[in-house]
């Protein structure tokens, strides 16, 4: 039996799916498998990298729906799809819900598109319902929010918030040497006035983005939903210890200025200090270096690569702090030297109190199994939520699986992830 | 000014020698300096590949001087260069001594060199003291200690114990492509006739050599003379952690299948370990790959090499049992999984506690600043002491430099050498 996602895999989790009025459980299925039709690898993954035939291809397909729905639909300067709902008081700023359809190569079936599904079809539940908005409600699907053809992650959302400079399009390139700017033309989009894609952040109050969690914490928890409490933006720091390169025969065990010996006690050194800071800040050293490498030779370098994180700016600063000053004091403790680069240096964005706790009242008068959670990976709300108010809605990973064809939620999560996504739009555009 | 080495360098030290009868300093230093013409690099080091047009001039100019002292002089299939002086009682096995003459890639001015010029400046001094040795004295220049070149260290002297199969000198090849077998050849060497090179271990009784320390150990503690207690032969062990590759950001801490963490740890521990078995034994952590090696994921796969030594067997077993436990008992600590990999596995040769006993007493009665120490570095005493007995004479290294243009080893020192060689060949061949 194949691990990756199919269709029928998916089907067969529908009798164990919840019933929720005007959500219909196998249309979301089929809507999620009919999005996976357009780039199809034969790995079982997806790959739909922005502005190529896939990717807007399968853009195309969801913007019929959004027709189908009877939303005023728009495509934007650098392919950001939209659809209006139009609300009853049209001087309110907006609520904006959505996500992504683009995918890293040999991605999987859910991270993106799973999202663009949940807020369709709770605006369709809605519609429905007869549930009339006070504010409009405005569907976003981002493009090319992975990043991984030109290195620009995040892009749909910054250019909405006209934070993309459009002589960058032509500096950004893809492995076979097309720019940015080339790519857009010739999916038929308008890079020459990626101005005109900039939003007034006033017309926007709220922007809700659903996705799966990339992590365990869910599922490993029995729990359906995860109120996300912020976006936890990375730090990174390089750490290069220096010590003396000997010869690992002929320098006795007290003689020695072992590089990696030191960088190996900052490692265990650095799993101690998160917990010291806040329980929802993370510190992981992911890559090293030694120099020489070789077996018998003592290092005379390390470095060492620290990832920190967490949803409070403040609690981040102390913890990469604390980090650095272990590293000064494991180092002079071994006679080494210790150096330290700053790397990238992403602002955490936390959910707002009263979104959280309106949000956490959602879940729990639904009955769901919930927890609030940090997102410790970068999403569009994040480029949203800087300049508005942001929220998410996490739903589980099978065994924390992304970015690859192993990617899996259940259907009963899918359809538990539409309810509160239409639960939370009545809610916020009340 | 350099800090390579250069003649001048090394006269500018010539009035800090010790005054020894028979031995001429100036004559040490200057006959250092002429082996040292050939395989002059830009970088102020040396390169005498075995079999190369500078290794074999540097022997041609050795073997002239062993002729001018009146020894029997030849040249094995193989290209080892041999001097005898007969003793008294030629029924006896010999006395052998030396060194070899090629070099690592841009390597030092001393490693092997100035073993080679001890062996000959203690023969020419005994001589002149009209010391008649009972044992005969043989002088030997072993060909490609190094091994840089073809990758087979230790060849020459493995060649005279007959461990060589003339076969396989048509597998090592050089970077040129060019095998053993072809380069000896058109050195005029006859690698047809290379099992003519053994020698009986029986008509050996004793095989010194005096090697720079390639360690600080000397220098550290202001010493001249190291007499060594044996070869401690390297054992490699290569350790895998396995864990679980997760999302730097979505992952918290507790959660974590870590195995770069894991490997950190495991580092920590062997570093306590040598001293739990020996006063002499070593383990170094030298080279470490994290899998996928990546800044922002969480590492599922660690591989860790260990290098352990000691001069006696058992307790280079113990350590390694113990090294090998505390992977274990470090992975199951943090539900890993690590896997062992045997490496190279190379026996400790011991010094016999007779000879140890009697270069001991020897370095005392003339008044050396000496220890007792082990070679954790492979030298041809290692083949040679295996069927017979071996001893060695260390004489310091600058920095523990070697292998480099930077190796340095005072001429006062250098003369302390020869004079320690001096003593030994007259003990050990009455």
């Amino acid at each position: 039996m194949t691990s990756t996602y199919t269709l029928e895999r998916h089907l067969l989790e529908l009798d164990d799916c919840p019933d929720y009025p005007s959500i219909n459980n196998r249309e979301l299925a089929e809507k999620l498998a009919a999005l996976n039709e357009f780039g199809t690898a034969p790995s079982g993954g997806f790959n739909r990298p922005p502005f190529s035939e896939a990717e807007r291809g399968a853009a195309a397909l969801y913007k019929g729906w959004m027709e189908d729905l009877g939303m005023m639909v728009r495509e934007d300067e650098a392919g950001n799809l939209f659809g209006k709902w139009g609300g009853k008081d049209p001087s309110l700023p907006c609520i904006m819900t959505g996500s992504h359809l683009d995918t890293v190569p040999d991605g999987g079936a859910f991270d993106g598109a799973l999202g663009c599904l949940s807020s369709l079809l709770a605006v369709k539940a809605l519609k429905e319902q007869r549930f009339e908005p006070r504010r409009s409600i405005e569907i976003v699907v981002f493009v090319d929010e992975e990043g991984s053809r030109f290195g620009h992650g995040l892009f749909g959302s910054q250019v909405v918030m006209g934070e993309v400079e459009p002589q960058s399009l032509h500096h950004f390139t893809d492995e076979a040497g097309i720019t940015m700017h080339r790519a857009m033309s010739e999916a038929g989009l308008d890079p020459e006035h990626l101005k005109h894609a900039k939003r007034n952040p006033e017309d926007i109050s709220f922007f809700l983005e659903l996705h799966i969690e990339q992590g365990k914490q869910l599922e490993n928890e029995n729990l359906h939903i995860g109120v996300v409490s912020g976006i936890a933006g990375p730090s990174w720091r390089s750490f290069t210890f220096n010590g003396s390169t000997d010869h690992a025969g002929n320098t006795p065990m007290t003689m020695r200025k072992d590089a990696l010996a030191g960088a190996a006690q900052f490692i265990t050194e650095v799993e101690k200090l998160p917990s010291t800071v806040s329980g929802t800040a993370v510190a992981t050293v992911g890559r090293i270096q030694a120099f020489p490498n070789g077996t018998n030779v003592i290092a005379g370098k390390a470095v060492v690569d620290v990832d920190v994180r967490d949803i409070s700016l403040e609690n981040r600063n102390e913890l990469l702090k604390r980090i650095t000053a272990k590293a000064k004091e494991v180092a002079s403790g071994r006679d080494l030297e210790a150096d330290v680069k700053k790397g990238i240096e992403i602002a955490p964005v936390p959910v707002k109190k009263s979104i959280l706790d309106k949000m956490a009242e959602i879940a729990e008068k639904e009955g769901f199994a919930y927890k609030v959670l940090p997102s410790g990976a970068g999403h569009d709300m994040m480029n949203i939520g800087k300049y508005t108010a942001g929220g998410m809605i996490f739903v589980p990973s099978h065994n924390g699986k992304s970015h690859s064809p192993e990617e899996w939620t259940s259907l009963p999560d899918c359809v538990r992830g539409v309810k509160m996504m239409s639960e939370c739009l009545k809610e916020f555009s009340s």
